[in-house]
């Protein structure tokens, strides 16, 4: 299940721009240099590998790490095969990332005169469970002879009341999560597998994003967003292997035959919601709270003392923002949140560009985001502070599942 | 020496929405609350206070943080009296958030109809060695009767060969840098301190910065930039009292007693630096390790072995970076950096949006950053891969002494 032997795993540091593999090692005992993570039960360290391989992707029910950059590409050749090539190329680079190795087999050290196979800046940092999960986007189909091969869920989503969106942060052909805990270890990555893409690829849109603002780990404190609430309390964690499956995994027989590629794989819904800190900031705490439905300091349900306490839902008000989003009130839908803080500096107006990158999976976006955001977009007491700017949605396909496998090979072989 | 009774700090999570004292300190103790560091030998901790009173502003010579949250503000105001209680309010909501409290002295919570004196998106975090450091820019002084308190060394900075500014990142009547090791703890610092601002200042332009690339922890290992080099290896420790006293802090008679009230502080030149980093990415090994005079690996100078030997200059390029910005070529110029790397998303070509976002503390702009980016602009191998594109100069008052002090009192107190 491994791609080579690792019985002396190297860390970044040990692997650019010193020479042979000997010396390599040599350098990374001497170094002090961090070990590779070997196992999942290590996973959860901070600093530590999240194994690659598996039924799904990870970086779904990974308990999420603290940093984030997204991007969305575009595809540019039509090249069948240049694009398979890119894709097991990607695999290759982010297996190697993930374990917290560089790009490249690090051999070349000796050709000074071409360009290193890895950027170099996250050289010495630790693996900081960094996780990349890669997603096709709706008009990936429209190339490469893809059409029938479309999921049915993956539909392109509705205009939805108050979308104010930016096309230079809507749509793509592909997306890559990078989550890491160290938000050098994700820029890095991206950067590396945009770079490994030139003239194939080219990046549409990006977004970063800190401060978690929900949480996949049982237990562990909910963080709060920028509108200083807590938010996503309820979420599925990654030990809820039966919500899971009924929530978030492509079914083996979900839209039949045709779209048997996604089995194992999910739906990723991702929004970049604004929001307007400074009229919230000026608003009452009362005001706040009723928004929200919940007290602000401990992140209680109104009525109720504790955060994780049921909430009773019909003593907040009817557009309270818990109320409205909980599954109680949706016929039971219940998606995976992984969103993240941004602030990207200032708008012309001296305002914080500042909000919640949202990003939501889910088996079906059709039962899913699709139905919840309907209703949310209608009577959310939130939408008087907050605007949805950007949107896409994409199909995440299963898993690569040992070192022979490449992303996206269910979809693309020819012999699949 | 402090403005409060400290027998039992409460941590921010203890301050917000609770109602009276008793039972804010009451549900600290119960929440597991983290305790405020009370004194010096306990900053170093990641996730400790960082002493806001002293002789020096924090954030200078202080050990670097990980993140960064900058903002420059313009003055909206032409009421002096104004501006001199903004300034009063700073402090007293920078003394509070420096030592992980709440904005506002928590007992507000009965106040329903008002809005919190806090964001609340800190709340239950540790103070992460926050830092906040006030600059005054030159147009500050062509207000407020202030033109003739203008230092002689804050000066205009010249254009540089290769400059390519965007007005929208330049200048400034205020700065303050916001330093933490969670970027929430930063970005809520410098929201609440826009907030309290309304009406008197508004934010001309903000920056954010992660993965510091200057240390100024002596013996620390020094991170990378995004072009995957070790950087800025000889700066300025904060324990070397006598190169801080001779490069970095303003002297009693510097400037002669028209600017006595900078004695003790600093100027700060702020640089926005994008690198092109797809090309750099496609040039050689030799070529990127020419241009800076180390090898990329170890971060050795030309010919040595470790990062941090003797570096032989004339052994590099005759325009290798490492050459031309060392003091040796410089007649002893030293500055002190810290250095953050930004990434902001993509630019409208699909190319990374990342560089360095260059912070340089000195005694004197004139015998510092002028003289050393003249002859940078004119000759790094360096310019061309990067573009200053942002740019401000800020004189930095000295610290705030005690309880009673405030930020800029030297400058702006009527009994001064």
């Amino acid at each position: 299940m491994t791609e080579e032997p690792q019985s002396a795993p190297p860390s970044r540091r040990a692997l650019l721009g010193w020479g042979g593999a000997g010396l390599a090692l040599g350098a990374a005992a001497a170094g002090g240099a961090v070990a590779v993570a070997q196992n999942q039960s290590d996973a959860a360290g901070a600093g530590a590998a999240v194994p690659f391989h598996g039924a799904h992707q990870a970086g779904i029910a990974t308990p999420v790490q603290d940093r984030l950059h997204f991007a969305a590409f575009d595809v540019k050749t039509e090249d069948r095969a240049a694009f398979v090539q890119l894709l097991k190329d990607w695999t290759a680079a982010a297996r190697r990332m993930t374990a917290g190795k560089t790009v490249g087999d690090g051999a070349y050290g000796g050709l000074a005169e071409a360009p290193p196979d890895d950027t170099g800046e996250a050289l010495g940092l630790q693996p900081s469970r960094l996780t990349l999960t890669l997603g096709f986007g709706p008009s990936l189909f429209d190339k490469f002879g893809l059409a029938d091969r479309r999921p049915a869920a993956l539909v392109d989503l509705p205009s939805f009341p108050g979308d104010d969106m930016d096309s230079s942060r809507t749509g793509g052909d592909l997306c890559v999560q990078a989550c890491a805990d160290d938000p050098q270890v994700a820029v890095h990555a991206i950067r590396n597998l945009a770079r490994i893409g030139f003239g194939t690829v080219a990046v549409r849109w990006s977004q970063l994003g800190f401060g978690k603002t929900s949480s996949t780990t049982p237990g562990a404190q909910t963080p709060r967003n920028l509108m200083g609430f807590k938010d996503g309390t309820r979420n599925i964690a990654g030990d809820e292997t039966g919500r899971l499956g009924e929530f978030v995994w492509v079914g083996d027989r979900d839209g039949g035959s045709k779209d048997a590629w996604m089995s194992g794989g999910s739906y990723l819904v991702a929004r970049r919601i604004r929001m307007n800190v400074e009229t919230w900031d000026r608003s009452s705490l009362q005001e706040q709270e009723d928004v929200f439905g919940r007290d602000k300091g401990e992140g209680a349900p109104v009525g109720k003392a504790k955060e994780r306490d049921e909430p009773f839902l019909k003593a907040m008000k009817p557009d309270a923002h818990v109320r409205l989003a909980h599954p109680d009130s949706n016929g039971g839908i219940t998606i995976l949140r992984r969103g993240y803080s941004f602030t990207d500096g200032t708008d012309g107006l001296g305002r914080l560009d500042a909000g919640l990158f949202f990003l939501a999976y889910q088996r079906d976006p059709r039962k899913g985001f699709i139905p919840l955001q309907r209703r949310l977009s209608a009577q959310d007491a939130l939408n008087e502070y907050i605007q949805h700017v950007g949107s896409a949605v994409f199909a995440i396909p299963p898993g690569v599942r040992d070192a022979h496998d490449w992303w996206g090979r269910p979809l693309l072989s020819e012999e699949a």
